[in-house]
C-alpha cells in the first residue's frame, strides 16, 4: 500500500506547507535524505497553544503537548513531501528530534514526542520505525510547546 | 586491530542495549550512516543519578555529570553495533550531540561531554574524531543528567 | 562564480577555524556531507559577548544576537572549509541548528538565527537554503548567547 492509501485509510489528510517564520525552507532533499525544518503544531497557520509544558495552573498539560506533537510530525511529513515530490517519494524515517517547552520539574519528554512517533509509525509503518532523541528546553518559537524536526529517507 | 579487540584491550564490555523509552529503536541504519538515539547513562535499567549539573547543593557536579556522558556514549555504541550487525561493522564516528540538563549559571557542558568523546576516541581512534554540538538543557527525560546521541559511519 | 569568489564580493573573509573547545573536530567529512560542530561566535579566539538573549537589562539584545549568530555561521563554513579541503568544495547547505540562550520569556529565536541564514544565503545562493531548527536553551558553552552548527553537502 502505498503512502497516499496508507493515510486515506488513516482518515489523515496532508496540510498545507507552513511557511517559514525564517529565512529557510520547509524541508531540503539531498541525494536520498531529506532534512525537515524544525516544525511547530500549527494548523491553518496559528499555533493552537502557547505555553510550557508541565503540571500546574498555566501550563499546558502533557497529554496536550503529545496531541502538539503529533500534529508537528504531520507538518513535517507535508515539508517533505513536498520537497521529495510528492508523498509516495518519501520511502522511511531515519531520525526524529523533539524539543519540549518544559519547566525544570517537567521530565516526561518521552511521552510528549511519542505523539510524532506514534503518528510516523502509523502512515510509514516498519520503515517509520526511527531513531530519537525528546529533549526539555526553556522556551520554544513563537511560545510553541513542542518543536519537531524529521530526517526522512526518500526515493 | 579490530573494534572489538580495541575494546577489548580497554577492558571495555558492550553493555546491553537500553530499551527505548518510548515508541522508537535504539538506532537506524541507512546507507552508510547509523543514527543512534539519544542515550541516557542507564546502567544495568536505571539511571545512576538524576537532576541538573552544577556547582552547589542538591546538584550534580561536573565531574560525575562526565562520567555519566562517557556511560551514555557507551551505550550508543552497543545501540549502533545492535543495529549495525556487530560491532565491527561501525567504521568511524561522524557527529555527537550532547545534553546537558544545566542550571543556567553552569557553563562547562564541553567539559561534560568530554566524557563522551574522549570514550569514543579510546575505541575507534583517529576515525572516532568527531564533529560535536554541547548544549544547556533545562531538564532532560526521567530526570537524566545527561542525553548524547550518536551517527556513526558503518560498513 | 566560485564561493571564493562569492565572498570576495561580498568583502567577507574567511577566519581562521576556531579550535574545539575539547576533545573534538571543527568539522567532519563523510561521503559528500560536511558536518561541523556547534560554533561559537569566536572573533579572534574570543567570544564578543557573553549571557542570555532577551529584553531587559544584563540580557544581550535580539538584535546583537542575531549578529553573533552571523558570526557563528560564518565560523562554520570555514571549519567546513578546512575540513574538506577548501572553499570551493562546498556545493550547498543542507541543515543549520541554532541554539539561543534565552530567557524563558524570550521567544524570538527565528530572528536571531537568521543572521546565519542570511550569511549562508549571502555566500551561496540558491544552493544556500536550507532546513533549519531554531531552539532556546538555558545556557551554552563559555556562556556563549548562541551556538550555530550546519551540515553541509560537498563535491
Amino acid at each position: 500500500m502505498s503512502v497516499t492509501e496508507r493515510m486515506r485509510e488513516l482518515g489523515l489528510e496532508l496540510p498545507e506547507v507552513v511557511p517559514p517564520v525564517a529565512d529557510y525552507v520547509p524541508a531540503k532533499v539531498h541525494g536520498d535524505l531529506v532534512y525537515t525544518s524544525g516544525q511547530l503544531p500549527m494548523v491553518s497557520g496559528a499555533l493552537p497553544a502557547t505555553g510550557k509544558v508541565g503540571d500546574g495552573d498555566g501550563l499546558v498539560p502533557a497529554d496536550d503537548a503529545k496531541g502538539y506533537a503529533r500534529q508537528s510530525a504531520l507538518n513535517a511529513v507535508a515539508a517533505a513531501a513536498a520537497a521529495a515530490g510528492g508523498l509516495d517519494r518519501l520511502t522511511g524515517v531515519l531520525k526524529v528530534t523533539g524539543f519540549v517547552a518544559s519547566v525544570p520539574a517537567f521530565t516526561g519528554q518521552p511521552g510528549v514526542i511519542n505523539g510524532a512517533s506514534e503518528l510516523l509509525g502509523e502512515i510509514f509503518g516498519d520503515v517509520g520505525r526511527h531513531a530519537r532523541s525528546a529533549v526539555g528546553v526553556p522556551v520554544l518559537p513563537l511560545d510553541s510547546p513542542v518543536e519537531v524536526e524529521v530526517v526522512f529517507s526518500v526515493r
